[in-house]
């Protein structure tokens, strides 16, 4: 039976190429959330005419800080396929960047609105449904959730947060298996925004040129191979034992969920 | 010279006992901010007549969430002294306990305005003074900073994030040191109210347990034992090859702080 996954922050990067991957190897269906409507219609122009998927992707353009785009994506889902059965939650910015006091404290709530109240939302009203499927909540970590980045404070302490958060749903939630994923350093906005703000936003200059660098080295991680991964556990592969873990895309431990595919 | 020390929670538990250990054995100078006005009252009583210290300890009534009294807590640290050298950053609250999914968003971000925002908040105003002082921050974490702990989540995730800011202050301020203390389970309020409401907030039977025997077993800390810790690190124990770290209270590198008193 088809899967019913929502994925956050779908309409670029890790979420639309998780997405594409739902639709095309792992025979989901999707809700793909995201605040621009432009690039979603692109994606699901792109699933429907070119892959020939319709029926398959349903989107909600918004922002998932609002309570009532939550409720819309949740009651899509609903009436559409009456059932979920994962949450992708890879909405989530970096900025702002700086020194943790020149940022005031309406930024850094807006940022943890973003990267982490928006996610408990999401999932708590979810998770009635996610209960009864059994489902799988995956959230994206980094390093830098463990390890603190100059002029990285808010993205340090709210995926710290989310991490945390991931673990305390492992250990209350028994049916459900919740994962975090360090995708690795991928070719996105993200770091096209790294290497555009980054020594103006302070970061150390050796920090900033390992970005550089892998950049400029054509070694920043593509997308589809964590996207390939999330589509992978959030459908069956993350299994109960690995409920409260953390795992990096391309760790040993999750290889064989790609041999298949 | 006199040290001139904030310390917030400072009414009762650690933050009391703090205070006290500061007046009484390092020679500082201390405001202490609590919601409470009849506990500051009482502790401001006591240090003036009990233990002769007129003029060493000021006090600030309210509540740490509110910009305003953050600001009459620093201009009264530089009014009074003109210096400040050192944040106790102790104020913090456990609630609210139960299943994440049973917390309401508002419940969530009150959590974190109290644990987490508030002392973004205290350490930004304070911070110019504190480079210029080379002062100390220390801030209270937890085990289950680390550790999910059952029906704990906001906890958990506010405590995590502030171990992290934490970190990324002693990254980004190479002349404040920063660190976490655990102070392990103290005889406080807080534990009364684990004994009092956790079974009905759904804590796990052996989480519950643990508090209760070691209630019963008269084995919770003293609030003096790490309050003389956190004393000895806030007026200067807390090395520059420390910030960044965290310690439990009673780890042996510290017990050298402890010798001289």
């Amino acid at each position: 039976m088809s899967k019913v996954v929502i994925v956050t922050g779908a309409s670029r990067g890790i979420g639309r190429a998780t997405t594409l991957q739902l639709l095309q190897h792992f025979n989901s269906n999707v809700i793909a959330v995201a605040r621009s409507n432009q690039d979603l219609c692109d994606l699901k122009n792109h699933a429907e005419n070119v892959l020939g998927m319709k029926g398959r992707l349903e989107t909600v353009t918004g922002d998932i800080t609002e309570e009532h785009i939550i409720e819309e994506v949740v009651k899509k889902c609903l009436e559409q396929w009456g059932r979920i059965d994962g949450i992708i939650a890879n909405a989530g910015v970096l900025d702002p960047m700086g020194n943790f006091a020149d940022i005031n404290l309406q930024e850094w709530k807006r940022h943890f609105d973003v990267n982490f109240f928006s996610n408990i939302s999401l999932i708590q009203k979810s998770i009635p449904y996610l209960r009864t499927s059994k489902g799988r909540i995956i959230t994206i970590s980094t390093g830098v959730a463990a390890f603190a980045h100059q002029s990285w404070s808010p993205y340090c302490t709210s995926k710290a947060a989310l991490h945390m958060l991931t673990k305390c749903i492992a250990v209350e939630e028994p049916d459900i298996v919740s994962v975090s994923i360090l995708p690795g350093v991928v070719d996105t906005t993200m770091q096209a925004n790294i290497r555009e703000q980054g020594l103006k936003a302070q970061m150390k200059q050796t920090d900033y040129q390992r970005y550089i660098d892998l950049y400029e080295s054509k070694t920043l991680v593509h997308p589809d191979e964590p996207g390939r991964v999330l589509a992978a556990l959030v459908v069956g592969g993350a299994t109960q034992e690995m409920s409260g873990e953390s795992y990096r895309y391309n760790d040993p431990k999750l290889a064989h969920l790609l041999d298949k595919k």
